[in-house]
């Protein structure tokens, strides 16, 4: 019943995907779709991403929340474009919306459009923003069985970021077993581990980001 | 559109939910509507609570889940009764879904029963499930922002449960402020601070929820 139902929502939700996608092929913007459970670290992840990569690229930031602009904010303080999405109260982003936020934004003057979701470790999965790539953030302390719970979003990302390692002694993370567990269901997507507050792993995942940039900007 | 799409879901639900409480109420059964984001420590405050509560009720468990049986598994290795749902896919869990569970179950013998629903601070908050009660648990990684971003879980909860309280050093979270913003958009729900891991003010918890079912069971 419930694939009955949400057809429509979700043929629509292509089209105007494949119209972002064109779009942004066009204006040569590489678009960055990032998904979290709430409380991941996603909007310090993103400030941390971009004081690594304002330097050789030009980002901006369309935030996605149920309500409020709290995460907007914070970007703007960072000095940069953020356009705020309110949803609502739907529990992810869809590419109608993200249609709307591009018609915001100065995309020639963009390279790098970091879209943070609604967190939410369900939902956003099903719904094709026209990104370039998915990553999925899961912070230490949600603990390293998520995979198990919730394997759509880890088995279609195109890479994983575990966040708040900075916290690993506080916490029973085992690791081994996540990392094991993801490449079971994803073998091919690269696993960061960092901390946006220390700081520790940022590079890596980086220069990962710059050369996916890279791939699409030249 | 989205209103439009989902009443027919929702009044279905609704007949569910109804008949759901009616079952329950024959039956003196006491059933709480445990929800949060994923890794917020749901489980381990269930078996918290059933550690101070199981010598005077008796207590079962409705695991909802994405995909796996970890916390039912967990909830049996207590030795209480566990009936796991798989909603395959589905965030949130349905009326319909507790009505095969209540089916599988030997209502006749438990006082209180807690349902754990799917790891998501949006979808669950639109499906009545005929339960007495909700609780919202938020931990402290997650920051004390989240009532702002996810309000209307925070307001239609009757009572919110802080976990994690023993990494509060370790975080940003200011509980004044936090408190203060719950408040705000429910200003009838106690707020219950505890660690599921050290056993602080679970206790105070534990008070209340016996209360709660007191009122039903008798």
């Amino acid at each position: 019943m419930e694939i009955e139902i949400n057809t429509p929502i979700l043929e629509l939700n292509a089209r105007h995907a494949e119209s972002n996608r064109q779009l942004l092929a066009k204006e040569q913007v590489y678009m960055l779709d990032i998904m979290a459970s709430p409380g991941a670290g996603k909007t310090s992840c993103i400030l941390s991403v971009i004081d690594r990569l304002r330097s050789q690229l030009r980002l901006a930031v369309i935030e996605g929340d149920v309500a409020s602009d709290v995460d907007a904010q914070r970007i703007k303080q960072a000095g940069l474009t953020a356009v705020q999405i309110n949803t609502g109260g739907a529990c992810h982003l869809e590419a109608m919306m993200i249609a709307r936020a591009l018609d915001a934004l100065s995309l020639s003057e963009i390279d790098f459009l970091i879209v943070e979701n609604v967190g939410n470790l369900v939902c956003p999965t099903e719904f094709d923003l026209g990104e370039h790539a998915r990553v999925v953030i899961l912070s230490v302390p949600e603990g390293h069985d998520k995979p198990q719970k919730y394997p759509g979003i880890f088995a279609s990302a195109d890479a994983i970021v575990v966040n708040k390692i900075d916290t690993l002694p506080l916490f029973d993370f085992d690791m081994a077993v996540f990392k094991e567990t993801v490449k079971a269901m994803n073998p091919t997507a690269p696993v960061f581990t960092v901390s946006a507050r220390t700081g520790e792993g940022m590079d890596d995942w980086c220069e990962w980001l710059a050369n996916q940039v890279a791939d699409v900007v030249g």
